[in-house]
């Protein structure tokens, strides 16, 4: 893809979901579910939380995506995790997976290890968790350690992980961090701007992945990966200058993701350098 | 009831709540809890959120009220809610049901049907979930669908399935919409002003359904469920005059709920043509 | 210790917590999890909250302190919490318990038994949970009531009790009402400051406890819970003169948590009367 039609993708994206309000339904941790389903509905979607195996199965049938949320496993996830995961498979519906706290316990890495089979669209994660999920799966060999569920690796470290990862799944991968890295296993984007605030507010990257789901239900899933860390970004950058402390930030953010539209996204995304090669360059100005 | 009686007795639930600090417990959905429990203490109430039946069966016997919510259902609600809407029944306590999510799967249609023996004082929903709970109880034939946790129907359309739930109950019934009906099965209010806003942000449904029940315990069902209405109306009206973006407009309208007295609330709520037959007749200017 | 040695060590601390961004995982209740977490990131501390008894085991192993809340038990709590107080103990990780709803159900009690051999570095509690801990434990004889989450006595009733647990555990309780009183068994401080708006929105309890055992990787229990209770009522007071309504007040709140310095915080702490017998002495100006 060109840059270009990049944008244009990107604003159709934004535009059509302010249009349509999809639901994309979460199984998601307890400690951030306000913050994404209400930056899923901010950007014009429409979000609903479940735990129960059968619900999960119905709306993999029903709904047009899903967001997977590892955080807070709990002991009945066993059952409704892998259920899940294979329904959306049996029904080609399209799906996010953030596989935070892999390598916590038995529990999460025998369910991250079911999901291979199920190849979800996107995964996001940060460099750790990215590179972990590739190591889990026998991607690669080596790679990073996880600490809680905050990264302890740079974005850059994880670019070979997340480029294995998506050719795999035949997805798209977003690497979370001072920079974001988006890839279809082709292409690798470099996404700069957002704030530093976000890592003084719990859940940005929980509720990153279901707002990639929402745009799951209108682009393919590198154009939604895309779209939906370019709209954070662009956000996180205007929040923070609107208030240097957290918690108005978080409000801020909300507010701004709000007021985004499909031409105010394509006007700030910007490439620097070659565009096919642009992993190593950085973007200088960010996205604000 | 006349207007003025309405009016005196709405004014009395608001005072009585703030002097009294009245606690009605939740078992009530991971996603909203804050919110509800927020907004239950802004207007002078308290607020305790539980899962395990037994502490469900204790707080039917010793608080004043209770509110279940059937969003976020975990498999362990099988257990606690049909007991809790027993020991509710046995110790004659008041509560609010909001059937969120019902048709989802069968561990919610099996506690709904049972909750049709233990009826609720106030049942909440939007027009879909008014109208599905009202056929899942036989009272009345054809109904509409719910996608998710959101309303496919208008309020109009629940008109019947509202007054039937009501009589059947001898409590009340409030469908949420852009205008809000509330009936007695006799009564029938419709509440208007509001904003659109609350449709952007989460958890609006569940608080009010929470503030319902703090005000059961110092007013009739139909009482309760008219001014927790009337409330969210003004507050949301006076919030999305002071920030048009939705994360400002929930702390707004948490803001305004907390400053609302009696005497503001019985003087806004207002009634367009025939008290009696108000139905369908429209609030024009709205309640701001 | 002087007053003097007690600010070096709570501004260090303080000072600290912001230069190591340190790890305290949580086992806390489904609906303030969100402010507990941006409380800990406010101070500077890291966040993650869990369930399942394997990673929280894991985690007493491997992070520095961990915080146990007792509110919005599940069944599965049977299992977890007993195994990661245990694992805490063999470990030697310092850790904060708040026992919030003690007596409300038998597995509460069970667990809250088995919690006196594992001895909690930190028991923060209202007056009335601290009252009812000590009774359960068998270190005092007569007590108050618990009404759901909410105290319903004074903090100087529970002087004794918590006197009585300090000695005990050998680390600190803190006691929070209009006043806090924390003790380590022998300093016995009367902290004041804070508003009135904390009781108006929920969970401030919850995150107080959670930023406890941020400040437990840092420092002894008894600086840890003073530091915290310090800069909860610092940050209360500035946060209640800025807007005198709820909702802004909780943002303002975790805001100037976010800005509060280790100087800040030593400046602010003030004895009233002698610093040996400084309970029945109030700090009349408060700490604004």
């Amino acid at each position: 893809m060109t840059e270009e039609q990049i944008r244009e993708a990107m604003a159709k994206a934004v535009d059509d979901v302010r249009e349509k309000n999809p639901l994309a339904p979460s199984i998601t941790n307890t400690v951030t579910q306000d913050f994404v389903a209400n930056a899923q509905l901010a950007i014009g979607g429409s979000a609903a939380m479940l735990y129960l195996a059968d619900e999960c199965e119905a709306m993999a049938k029903l709904a047009p995506a899903l967001y997977i949320n590892m955080g807070t496993a709990m002991p009945f996830y066993a059952d409704t995790l892998p259920k899940t995961a294979r329904a959306l498979q049996t029904n080609q519906t399209p799906w996010t997976l953030d596989p935070v706290g892999i390598g916590l316990s038995s529990l999460r890495t025998d369910i991250l290890k079911q999901f291979k089979e199920f190849k979800p669209s996107i995964v996001r994660g940060n460099a750790s968790e990215i590179i972990a999920l590739a190591k889990l799966w026998g991607l690669v060999e080596t790679g990073g350690t996880v600490r809680g569920v905050d990264s302890t690796e740079k974005v850059s470290s994880a670019k070979t992980a997340a480029l294995e990862l998506a050719k795999f799944t035949g997805g798209a991968v977003a690497v979370s961090g001072a920079e974001d890295l988006v890839t279809d296993g082709t292409e690798e984007i470099l996404c700069a701007g957002g704030s530093e605030l976000f890592t003084k507010i719990t859940g940005s990257g929980c509720a990153l992945g279901g707002v990639m789901a929402i745009y799951l239900t209108v682009a393919t899933p590198f154009i939604a990966a895309l779209t939906a860390t370019t709209m954070f970004n662009l956000a996180g950058s205007k929040a923070a200058a609107l208030a240097p402390t957290p918690a108005s930030f978080k409000v801020n953010f909300l507010d701004t993701l709000y007021e985004l539209t499909g031409e105010g996204v394509a006007d700030k995304f910007r490439a620097v350098g070659s565009f096919d090669k642009m992993f190593d360059a950085m973007f200088k100005e960010g996205l604000n």
